[in-house]
């Protein structure tokens, strides 16, 4: 009978010690704001999708590929956001029993024990437009609204909250540049944003007045649906523009502008 | 006659490698905005003061922790901005020249030659409150105004750009908590710390209103210094707080407020 053969675990020789990365991604269909967990198989933990750094990769990449990897979702816009760095973060059991229960023999030595750094990204997406896939260490993944989270591991609770909290600082410059809305939208989506990120009711007409004088929209036509008096007009962001990494780019003055 | 007996290097059992942080302190005093620059000895080269981690040791705290030892500065509020991850940015050579000419003995598979991510803070302070004093790495630490600033080593004119970037988005708010100004102040005064980190004169007129808009600004007595009638009004921030750590964080929803 053949030794029972374990999985090769990633080597130290591909990775970056002490360097992971964890990513917030929240979903919005145009009426519920939502978050994308993964639950670990044969564990009971629940994660936000994270992984590590290759020795020769920029981070930006390596969330990106890991995302993809974890998650199935490409060309996804995600924004660096915060470092948690607090020695007690670390949680070399919660890895031991992770890996192991996807069936890794794991030495006390091991690299993925030792204590991490996180880099955290947030992303803003409609999830109508994606289908996420769980990856082999992941019984499900799956969107939860923000007040039915399960339990999440280590500090990840505390990193949603602060994604939050960043998102919320300076929600109109953020919305411009994630694929939130279509192109053209009515107030009213617009308004539904907004409540469900602020996780408050707005009153309309203040709504109103506020998002018109911010000098950030642009009106177009109204929208037709019926009675022609009724329809309401349609609006889109004034730095429209297909490369969203550059959109928040020309937003911001550098150094350079003023020396 | 004894061997040339070179200094003792800070060891990777003491410190993670890969990981480091850089400090952007800016200076105002009431004039001019400044950044704290070291220059290396015997190398020409100049950095943003930075460090590293200890194994047992929270980020925030080897932030605080260096900045003291190398530019004297204590009981800085430092705030976390951004973590430069490109694959690019490490410069062995850079780090070899520096510790040889402080009579380093360097070998080649030494940690600090290795890829370092760094985690970037910025503090926003009065000089004319602190001496900075050099450590034994350094020729001198000095306050450079903006548009006097050296050729900054390795990536540290872009981690300074995206401070200054990062410190112009929501001035208000980073004002409130940062002590820059003395606790009543002038809108003279007010317009000058806006006009010098904006890098732009700003309308009298048009500043007062606006500042007066936004809610933030409490008025006190009237600053008598001559003729009364143009003495000046007094101000102070609506959240003035002696812990400016609490008073950023009461500032920010967390998700608790909505589930």
């Amino acid at each position: 009978m053949a030794p029972n053969k374990k999985k090769q675990l990633p080597s130290i020789e591909e990775f970056m010690p002490h360097l992971a990365y964890d990513s917030v991604i929240f979903g919005f269909n145009g009426q519920q704001l939502k978050i994308l967990i993964l639950e670990y198989q044969n564990t009971g933990f629940f994660a936000l999708p994270g992984g590590f750094v290759k020795r020769n990769e920029n981070v930006d990449d390596a969330v990106m590929r890991g995302l993809k990897e974890r998650t199935g979702l490409d060309n996804i816009y995600l924004e660096q956001f915060h470092t948690f760095g607090s020695s007690s973060r670390s949680a070399p059991e919660i890895m031991r029993t992770i890996l192991e229960a996807n069936d890794y023999d794991v030495e006390d030595d091991y690299w993925m024990l030792d204590r991490f750094v996180s880099i955290a990204y947030y992303a803003l997406i409609n999830f109508n437009n994606v289908e996420p896939k769980p990856d082999e260490l992941s019984d499900s993944i799956s969107w939860y609204p923000l007040d039915q989270l399960p339990p999440l591991m280590m500090d990840h609770q505390e990193i949603t909250e602060k994604a939050l909290e960043i998102l919320r600082d300076n929600l109109d410059k953020k919305l411009v540049g994630m694929k939130l809305l279509p192109q053209k939208f009515t107030m009213k989506e617009l308004q539904k944003v907004y409540e469900e990120i602020l996780g408050k009711k707005l009153r309309r007409t203040t709504f109103q007045r506020k998002m018109l004088s911010k000098d950030i929209l642009v009106r177009h036509e109204k929208l037709f649906a019926g009675g022609a008096h009724k329809a309401p007009y349609l609006y889109s962001f004034k730095t429209v523009q297909t490369d969203q990494k550059a959109s928040s780019e020309i937003t911001h003055q550098t150094i350079k502008n003023t020396i």
